[in-house]
């Protein structure tokens, strides 16, 4: 079902985003989707004996974008570039990283995005998909990633790493693909599947577009858009994923706008809900509504036991990361993980990173974590 | 301003509802309600020096129900009732328990609450307040109550105690009224202060109902109710309320109904998912969505440090009790406030309650600090 991709081009100074597709993909509810499209990016070279590749797997609102820059106005580097890059942790002078963006990615309308989702145009209509495009899954993603894989003749991957849904994606490959990967890690994930109170917490991601009258049952293309909707979702997203430290370093108690009592008047807002609406509203510029609404039941589903499948087939060496102050994948999701798969003699082990800026630590303070991943990638 | 309540009755085996008018109310905003009531309850006797009271504060979705029963037909008792009662921490038979409604209080349709907020009939115009209901605050409700311990001709509180918002109403009346209370008991509090954190998530409690086309700004009385947005507002206070152990312990991964995959239909539940809807749909039915946003508005303002008291004023000494696995009332909140209590030689100490249920194990696992309550109160 592969289309042959054209051969990633000669390490550059900057990161280039190519395209994938597949044609007649079928989804693991049992969907045919005729088209899907996904951007890659990938750094380093691969080797002539294609052996030393390393898939990075983005997180719920990210995409393939993990390292370097792309140009000299670039104003920040991929997500993990604290890691990834020549003579870091992921070393890209020794390993080839591959990223895939996901289907149904968030950030559909981000130019350096490229993704297929509700808002693709479903070839069969001519028209947005709608509420016609199927619940995809982590599995779903991970099986688009193994057919880039396949067409770039990779036979094993070194490692299958990811942050938050991705490391959700990084254990559904040892569950998938055992035979592909020799090692995974999953950094600040759900564990081996989703449980009921992650189930109950990203429901209140999607419920703010749901509630949206302008949502219209996922089918508003062409017409208005629940953009309420979808910025108190980003503000849902973006409140949960860090924590009172983080917040307590950035804006104290000081009101938005001097004179501006928040006592005076309900309007009157503090630093931190002024800011927020400010970051939400450049966030919201590239999100798109029903991808969200999307990715959040594809994560609700997650069961590496119950989707082809399964936690016993899981025997590549584990290295699980949690957070000491995340309160969306919470550390004992990683402990629990941790131990299921040593009760199987799967070796696996579970660190800590110690900082308390809650979720988001996955992203901002990866760097602490570069010696045992660089020492667990050896 | 203070209206004479009538004197409480002598000890009964079940709990009455007793109510407390106070004329010319003037707000912490500056607004002067011409009449405001609230219901109150009592446990244990009133010495004959009046020096055995005790104050109970109620939590953000609470009322003053926190011991005994109404009547044989009461199917549960009031929320502390594990530690106030005959021979309990908080014992009846040597203290007088004194709890009083706040002001905007959530269930403001349950027969057995009262309360003055939006949904009460301003005298001077017949009829709802709606948005012309003040922000009222933590301190507003404290004044309120000492406005009754003033009636009740109680000169000092043996204890000011109360679990989540009722741990802020314990500190501000150290911070208020220093001469008048000789210890505090805040569990799961806030601190001194609504930190940035706390303020912005908090806020995710009142978006729901903000973003429903029958908010109406708030003056939806008399016209459809903004019901669903009600609902999701529950439905956030719950969740982030709870925990992955509370969570897994009664769900698991099940789903809502044999036969109905999530994979295969977006409108297919989990368990966890059912009864939350279950559990907000009866919470739903007394709660007031104008006195939920209220609540969240007094909450977010509260520092006892700029509401007429101040922090240096506490001198009582304090037990501040945590809880381990709470993410709505992180337990730093606790820890901050004793250090910043003891700096200025206030004897505070802080404890944390170990269990994994959430927030709410300061309701549910109260019992298990009833050795240390019942010292405090030596």
């Amino acid at each position: 079902m592969a289309q042959i991709p054209s051969e990633p081009a000669a390490p550059e100074a900057w990161v280039q985003k190519r395209s994938f597709e597949v044609r007649d993909f079928r989804t693991q509810s049992g969907a045919l989707l005729p088209l899907v499209r996904v951007g890659y990016e990938t750094y380093g070279k691969l080797s002539a004996a294609r052996d030393n590749a390393i898939l990075v797997c983005h997180y719920f609102s990210g995409s393939s974008h993990c390292a370097g820059r792309y140009g000299p106005e670039d104003a920040a580097p991929g997500y993990w570039d604290a890691i990834i890059g020549p003579g870091k942790a992921i070393d890209t002078t020794r390993f080839f990283v591959l990223s895939v963006d996901t289907l149904c990615n968030v950030n559909a309308r981000d130019p350096m995005v490229i993704t297929t989702g509700p808002a693709s145009i479903d070839p069969r209509t001519g028209r947005p998909y709608g509420s016609a495009f199927p619940i995809v899954t982590i599995a779903d993603f991970v099986r688009l990633q193994k057919a880039l894989v396949d067409a770039l003749d990779i036979e094993r991957l070194h490692c299958v790493a990811g942050p938050s849904m991705g490391a959700m994606q990084a254990l559904e490959w040892g569950a998938l693909y055992p035979e592909r990967v020799d090692r995974l890690l999953p950094v600040f994930g759900a564990g081996l599947q989703a449980q009921a109170y992650f189930i109950a917490l990203i429901d209140l991601w999607a419920e703010p577009i749901l509630a949206d009258p302008s949502w219209r049952g996922g089918d508003y293309f062409g017409a208005s858009e629940p953009l309420e909707g979808l910025h108190r979702s980003l503000q849902a997203i973006t409140v949960t994923a860090r924590s009172p430290a983080w917040a307590r370093s950035l804006f104290g108690r000081d009101w938005a706008d001097a004179g501006a009592d928040p006592l005076a008047n309900a309007g009157h807002r503090y630093r931190v809900e002024s800011t927020l609406a400010q970051i939400i509203a450049e966030r919201g510029r590239f999100a798109e509504a029903a991808h969200v609404v999307q990715l959040v039941r594809g994560c609700r589903i997650f069961d590496v036991d119950a989707d082809g499948g399964s936690i016993a087939a899981i025997r590549a060496p584990t290295l699980l990361i949690s957070g000491r102050s995340d309160t969306v994948m919470f550390p004992e999701y990683s402990a629990q993980a941790a131990l299921r798969l040593q009760a199987q003699g799967t070796a696996a082990r579970h660190l800590s990173l110690d900082a308390d800026g809650g979720h988001l630590d996955c992203l901002y303070e990866i760097g602490r974590m570069a010696g045992p991943i660089g020492d667990f990638l050896q």
